[in-house]
């Protein structure tokens, strides 16, 4: 979806953004009542009746977002899907329904593109939203755009009804307040591991880090436990965490503070990439887990009810200055990472 | 949409077609009770409690769908959009809400990109269906994808309920039967005469004839009159009067005798194209005007309910071979129309 406020990089360029800043420019103003949340969040929320429905949609545009080749034609189609979901997930709302148009140039086979939707298929039937309908188009590149819909209950996890944002049962960027604590299901950095490995040979486990790029799992599941349980903050982890949490930090007029030891890295990626780990980490991307916020308590306290590891890895604070993401190392130091490209570590 | 069983010309290719149907084998078996209407309409249906959604996406690719430089930045926005709402309307729903993605080479300005998004802005206010998010992406060619939800209450002029896809209160391509007749909004083939224009000095009323092309109608308002009045029959004319009215012959497994003086043609297209609009009018398509089906009886009575004349062209009789299109002159006798590449009238 259309994040206008967030600095680029794994799936926009600089350009792109301008592009969307222009867009929301235009079409952001005098959006109906029934818009709870425009353009600037995971999804689009829409009031219906007692329930809240949500939209999005993400493009994957050959040589862009992938490169055919590389990535099986299953996958491709799963992956196309999985983004879409994973924006839902980060709402906290249920999955129903995906449209998807796919641009097809004229060398690419019926029995690949077949794939493409088996994959679709198997993303939907495992994390729900059933593609319902869609377009194939001519195109001189591939791309594959899908949309997607999902709904969540007004009557969730209490709240929701007096008007104001903060009040409503979905998960936002803009819920962060000061003194709660930062949270990630799953582990970070597979995925950007994943993109490493993609130009070297594939052995010594590099295949199941090429498999977390091309299948990431959307966190349905966890986002529907999230929002039962309380919480009503989270994004997902696209970009990457630091990006991400900066969304987080910018959305709610916040800082974050994150303890580098506490984020979760898988042990294969800190094998193959004994070096890197901890870039790749921090501002991999496409991971796809959700990044969220709440009370230590509330935290702690849902654990058995996510179907994924989570964990705390840093701290909600006031902002002094401008809304800012910084790290401390195991002794509690300040630690400068130099991620070139981030305006949150450029200071 | 996504229309399987349609023989391909001005929208899709032949080769189009043929992934569509492999699209369609993969994806559509094994749908969820609530979709009511699958692949195969002008929009997908899902039943949403009382009330029935209706999902639909159309793409614009350059050079295949419009080629830029022929037409403004701010029709491009309108018909991307025009094009979604008219298969809304032709399901008798009210559009509710739209995502919109833009593929954006890099030399395509951020000036002339707002202006697309300008004409989406005209589009949705004077005809419903609020843009609420989207995405900008890098592609080596311009698209616009358009994904739009509608609604209509499932209360909407009587029927609905027990079960059967007949029931519905919608414009269904299915509800055609014996004995009905066949009926048009507003005249066919000034949009295939603004096609043909455009190679041409635009003087002597063309210009005229090109907005048409550029800048449809979507008859969101008729479509919801129409479904009001009780008729459940209905397709918009994208791919040819002919093309069009062979879908719904094929889906109700009827045929179709259409008088050829009947057919309405603005006087403009006549002066314009004397010899050719006939042939414009018959298969020229991207009129979106609404071509529809009910009882002598019911469209005579619902001409004041909508903002458009209707202009009864034809009639519905039983299929004695398989469902077929056929044309009567003005003395009653039939008249074989060639127009190539139509199966319909090929035999």
């Amino acid at each position: 979806m259309v994040k206008p406020t967030q600095k680029p990089k794994s799936t926009h360029t600089e350009g792109e953004f301008e592009l969307i800043g222009r867009f929301a420019d235009v079409l952001g103003t005098d959006l109906p009542p029934e818009i709870v949340v425009g353009i600037g969040d995971d999804c689009a929320v829409a009031r219906r009746g007692d329930d809240f429905d949500v939209y999005t949609t993400d493009t994957m545009v050959d040589g862009v977002h992938f490169r055919r080749g590389q990535i099986p034609w299953f996958d491709l189609g799963w992956k196309s899907v999985a983004v879409n979901l994973s924006d839902i997930a980060a709402m906290g709302a249920r999955p129903l329904h995906c449209l998807v148009t796919v641009g097809v140039p004229g060398h690419v086979a019926s029995d690949d593109l077949a794939e493409v939707y088996r994959g679709m298929a198997a993303v939907t039937a495992e994390h729900g939203g059933t593609v319902v309908g869609g377009d194939v188009v001519r195109a001189s590149e591939l791309f594959i755009t899908v949309s997607a819909i999902g709904t969540l209950s007004g009557a969730s996890g209490g709240g929701g009804g007096d008007g104001g944002k903060d009040s409503l049962p979905l998960l936002l960027r803009s819920g962060a307040r000061p003194g709660d604590v930062v949270a990630v299901t799953g582990d970070v950095g597979s995925a950007a591991g994943g993109l490493k490995a993609l130009g070297e040979r594939l052995a010594g486990g590099r295949e199941a880090l090429v498999d977390r790029l091309h299948r990431p799992t959307p966190r349905v599941a966890a986002g529907k436990a999230l929002v039962a349980a309380g919480v009503r903050c989270a994004i997902d982890i696209s970009d990457g965490l630091v990006s991400d949490l900066g969304h987080i930090c910018d959305a709610s007029a916040v800082s974050a503070v994150v303890r580098l030891p506490d984020i979760p890295v898988s042990p294969l990626l800190k094998e193959i990439y004994p070096d890197e780990w901890v870039e790749l980490s921090l501002s991999g991307g496409e991971d796809y887990e959700l990044l969220f916020v709440a009370s230590a308590e509330l935290i702690e306290g849902l654990r058995d009810a996510v179907d994924v590891p989570v964990t705390v890895i840093g701290r909600i604070s006031e902002s002094t200055d401008a809304p800012d993401v910084s790290f401390l190392s195991e002794d509690g130091r300040p630690v400068h990472i130099d991620a070139g490209g981030w305006d949150h570590l450029k200071q």
